[in-house]
């Protein structure tokens, strides 16, 4: 097969990106959303959901390292923890570094998802045979309802707002994850692009306020999405990010995204998000050098 | 004329980025490159130079917001400032904020450039009759060479290595810069992105540390180019970003990007960059919550 290119049309519909492929190495239509995997010619395999990009191998690590350490680092102790989506695997690869954590319930409702990530994405699925890990192939709306268990974070890594996930941008979601989490729990979501959906991620946070005492957005940027630039939704009965976070406890790892400088750092969203946002977002202490 | 599509091809080849245009506002090939400006649907006007997007009126606010305010606040009575390249007038407009510099040199190589900011890029070259700025259609290698001037900060806003801003990414060059320099003088550069460009940055990097007592990397994150994060070089006789950094110099500013927390927050470069760059780079203080 010669080269041929992989396109997604960025919201609104006025950017392209194009991706060069060597190889279409699966395409499957589920019950949920059309799953392809393509081999690119500069950035590994990549992963698309419905011909969005969920991943490519080459940049992954950047949201995976980011969704994952930020809300596990705030905690102390996490022990439990439950991903909500995230079927290529590599939320749950990170979250299983964490030498604290005792288990992790992961609730994937494309089963498709999972079997191509396994079959093909070893980089990220690595970890699924891990016996901390149980893959519960499940709508998260229904899990968290059901849940008897209490979790210190769950990670909502869910792909965008249309199609399987969009139930998970909603407060009666939200309201049993809250029920769902311990007195100290933290929730971490997929919160899109500052550019292209400010009014998703006004939705989000305005939910988030009503429910959790805490409500943030952080940052986080990479190769693959459009607008280079995107969010994480940090929601939080207790902890705050900051002056619950122990810099000493990233001592002795070895990251290749995340640092303790960034645990800071990506809660510096641009200053006219911080206006747009001013009515959800709860304040975070001001930085600056460490006495 | 129907929409047509403005394409430009990242580092390598591998992606194609398309942006819709609507008009093809102006067009001419100087001495030095081939200078474009389109009308975009959804990015507001385009400058492109040699096919390679410089900035959109949608995002250049981040560009020049993060070029300008980092080095500007760090040093604590800028005066006088001198800008090498900068075409299209964003970073002078910036840097004409702040009420201590009292004067600015801002030297563009190709006349062209300027003549079309001018004509179709009000938004970035509103500043160009400014009675501090002086504009000079000069070689900013010569210009530096010759200066008599001693300026407190330089930014070096030039485009990629590759056209007429290549003898800017050069050992000579930065030993002149320094030279016209105050004592505690700060240069800034556009330095490329740490996807597609390391070992551009690495040289740049390790030019500024043989010449300058302090070199650090920042990143910043627009729309427009590929790899969404790129970086600026940071090289200082004295100062610090974040020890000779005053946040009080900050409030009662109106900022689209920049604030007290970025000026830390955008220091914080992944991991991998760390290590990638760590004989270069001169240690930062830790950062943390304020006491």
């Amino acid at each position: 097969m010669s080269n041929e290119w992989f396109e997604e049309i960025a919201p609104g519909g006025d950017l392209i990106m194009k991706w060069k492929t060597s190889k279409h190495l699966f395409s499957k239509k589920s019950p949920f959303q059309q799953v392809d995997i393509y081999e690119t010619t500069g950035y590994g395999k990549l992963l698309a959901h419905d011909h969005v990009v969920m991943a490519t191998e080459k940049d992954e690590f950047i949201y995976h390292d980011m969704i994952t350490h930020v809300p596990l680092f705030t905690h102390p102790n996490p022990k439990n923890v439950l991903i909500i989506g995230g079927g290529d695997g590599g939320t749950a690869r990170e979250v299983l570094r964490h030498k604290s954590v005792q288990h992790v319930d992961m609730v994937e409702i494309d089963p498709v998802v999972l079997d191509a990530a396994r079959e093909w994405l070893p980089q990220t699925s690595c970890e699924f045979n891990n016996p901390k890990l149980k893959l519960h192939v499940a709508d998260g709306v229904d899990f968290v309802k059901k849940a008897t268990m209490k979790y210190d974070v769950c990670i909502v890594d869910s792909s965008d707002p249309i199609g399987p996930a969009t139930p998970l941008f909603n407060i009666d979601f939200y309201r049993d994850v809250f029920n769902c989490l311990t007195d100290d729990g933290i929730v971490v979501s997929q919160c899109e692009s500052p550019y292209y959906h400010n009014e998703m991620q006004k939705t989000m946070l305005g939910i988030l306020s009503q429910l959790f005492p805490k409500t943030h957005l952080y940052g986080y940027t990479n190769l693959s999405y459009p607008g280079g630039y995107w969010g994480f939704s940090f929601a939080s009965k207790k902890l705050c990010p900051f002056a619950d976070f122990d810099a000493k406890r990233t001592e002795g790892w070895d990251f290749q995204y995340y640092h303790a400088g960034l645990q800071f750092g990506a809660f510096q969203i641009p200053s006219f998000l911080k206006k747009l946002y001013a009515e959800y977002l709860t304040p975070l202490p001001q930085i600056g050098v460490k006495k």
